[in-house]
């Protein structure tokens, strides 16, 4: 079974909204194991809809219409329907009186144009989920089926998970389950773990099971998910089980996390699970780190806060930093102590860095000096980021919390 | 000149990604005045991509191909299109010296799958922005142009600005000029906005010029976007500024800045104007108020440092605030005073409130004070927020900056 989506409005093309509706439908139709080989976005342009339409149905089973079913001048999808159908539209009572009760509720006069929502091609019949005022529909159409639904998206979501997904499986005779997982990797790029996976793919085409993709998600990291389809959810989960176990051999360490899993929800669980607070000093990352960790729910078990000494005076001050260049390894070393001993924290880390345009101390712009410290103990480490300022500081940020990770795992002993 | 954009990349069909590139290439095509009648999604498999760029070749003048330049087996763009062309792939060894640098940079081994990225049809050229490891192409079909750009959207944004649409619009000899400007508000709701600007807006649908369109933002405000299409730049320009002072009288303080300005951005402005410096005490946003001045450039002037006091004990211990409870004016007041005597600051902002999920000193979450303090002086306000963690600190942000720009433009005298 292969289900197409067609999404129509000029606004669309003009980019004043993004189309989110396509790819929601996507997921749901992957979701259930439909394949949607290609996407449109269409203008409200009667000649044009109706080409998309109808090269849609002519090479996929059935095709989901998302917009252009309002009340103005410009909302084309249903005449074009009946068009297509080669039917005229006839107008549904139920519906006008359905209308004219949501205008009646909002205590707002109705304007005429809101009847033409009540105007359903002969032989479609009407998608009994009306979240709004206009009504979605089932067309069939020889043998392929077209559904239209609104482009608000609550009102589309509830039409297609109440009956267009329904109706789509039945007519599929589907039975088989579909589920992912992600892996979250931080540490290799794309091709270094395509590489790595490389015999893992040729097996999997040989033999079958899950599927793996890539995903680079910038400072989220490079996301490795795992699909499987199965007779039955359990099934499923056990192929994914396999698959990760798999997987976690051959690329282990760089995999921080799973699904909702992010680099500071991880640690934030790791600092917990080990009963330790945490203090920051931040300069070239500004309290990047700080808003990240406090975005997690928890997170006042564990931080105690941080220090963004973005003035040298402040290092030298707040932190007890020696005077002199701030970008080097004395300085991060003393920053992460200061910080620990200021804030009352078990667990510090400091970064400060060149955040350019210009050098500063000796160094370009990109160089930045990390340090974590775990018992009193400190590391620290050098790094030159090629980006611009707030991708270096971001990837900063990222790159000390892997760093604090993978110290409070082997404090762990894990 | 018509040009179609075809996004590649199955996760896009799959839901895993929304596809904005293709809004954001709709727009700045919108600006410049070229027509994009079709957007298209396909997954990764060559006889679907070739059929879709071959359909948007035929029916328009250009088609910019949006992904699957990376380095991996799925990315099949490039030899798809050098199969359109009729062509052979050839190594580009200045690509493959670019690639090694940049792999040098990061100091990370370069798997031998990046060189594919060197590959280019014989007759294309390369487009010379190249800010990650996947080149861009320019390709002349016939009379047709085909532009392959990466899907990473800051790589792709650089290409399209960059070359690609200069040379559409030189290809199009384009004459009329399409020239827009964007008014930032904060403080006023899209239907208050619409209400003040009716009379205006029935102006311009009687008289023409120029045309106004809102754009909700979050917590980056609500745009007001002013669009005017001219026969020269300059006069453009003129209808531009016209109509930017007819609006202002409208709406004047709910204004922050215009086009790139930020929040921050004007406030970092005032601060610089006046030699004042800035200290942020920051307990619910946790780091997100110094975090977003440090991302401007040129922070280092103004801004001191911050101390995110997340517990109250570094409220307390470091800020000076009396022990008690910590979501009231009293605290908020302390916490601003003493982080101007902490971190030497003249000018200070702090906020504390309470993110949830629980209630915290008898205030429920969203509950937030924020004070600014300019020569000394202090200004307080409750605020209640009736949005999730996240947003919550989001608004809380850009509210006490907005706070701290209507004190600074006071004392100017503006």
């Amino acid at each position: 079974m292969k289900c197409e989506v067609v999404a129509v409005g000029t606004e669309l093309l003009l980019g004043q909204i993004v189309d989110t509706n396509s790819s929601w439908i996507g997921e749901q139709l992957a979701l259930v194991g439909i394949d949607s080989h290609f996407q449109t976005k269409v203008g409200d342009n009667w000649g044009r809809i109706k080409s998309v339409i109808t090269q849609a149905l002519d090479r996929s089973d059935a095709v989901i219409v998302c917009g252009g079913l309002g009340p103005t001048q410009d909302d084309i999808t249903r005449d074009v329907i009946a068009d297509i159908m080669g039917v005229p539209l006839e107008r549904d009572e139920a519906i006008v009186e359905k209308i004219r009760t949501i205008f009646g509720g909002r205590g707002r006069p109705m304007p005429e144009n809101n009847l033409r929502q009540a105007d359903v091609p002969r032989g479609a019949s009407i998608i009994t989920e009306m979240p709004g005022t206009a009504p979605g529909l089932v067309c069939p159409i020889g043998d392929k089926m077209l559904y239209a639904v609104p482009g608000v998206p609550y009102e589309m979501q509830e039409m297609v998970l109440g009956t267009v997904l329904p109706d789509l499986v039945r007519r599929a005779g589907i039975a088989a389950t579909i589920k992912s997982r992600t892996l979250r990797t931080w540490g290799d790029s794309e091709s270094g773990l395509a590489e790595k996976l490389h015999d893992e793919f040729e097996r999997l085409e040989r033999e079958g099971g899950a599927t793996i993709a890539f995903l680079a998600s910038g400072m989220e990291g490079l996301k490795v998910r795992l699909t499987a389809k199965a007779s039955s959810e359990a099934e499923a989960d056990q192929i994914l089980a396999e698959e990760e176990a798999r997987v976690r051999t051959i690329i282990g360490p760089v995999v921080f996390g799973v699904d909702d899993d992010t680099m500071e929800s991880v640690v934030l669980d790791l600092l917990k699970k080990q009963s330790l607070t945490l203090g920051l000093a931040e300069s070239v990352t500004g309290g990047m780190i700080a808003s990240r960790i406090c975005d997690m729910p928890g997170a006042s078990a564990v931080l105690r806060g941080a220090i963004v000494s973005y003035a040298s005076e402040v290092k030298f001050d707040v932190l007890g930093v020696p005077e002199g260049p701030v970008v080097n390894e004395p300085t991060v070393r003393a920053m992460v102590e200061g910080v620990c001993r200021v804030l009352k924290a078990d667990v510090g880390i400091a970064v400060t860095g060149v955040a350019g345009p210009g050098p500063q101390d000796g160094e370009e712009p990109g160089v930045v000096w990390m340090a974590t410290s775990v018992d009193g103990e400190v590391h620290a480490t050098r790094a030159k980021f090629p980006f611009d300022r707030n991708r270096m500081r971001q990837f900063t940020t990222i790159t000390v919390l892997n760093a604090l990770r993978l110290r409070l795992l082997a404090r762990l002993g894990a």
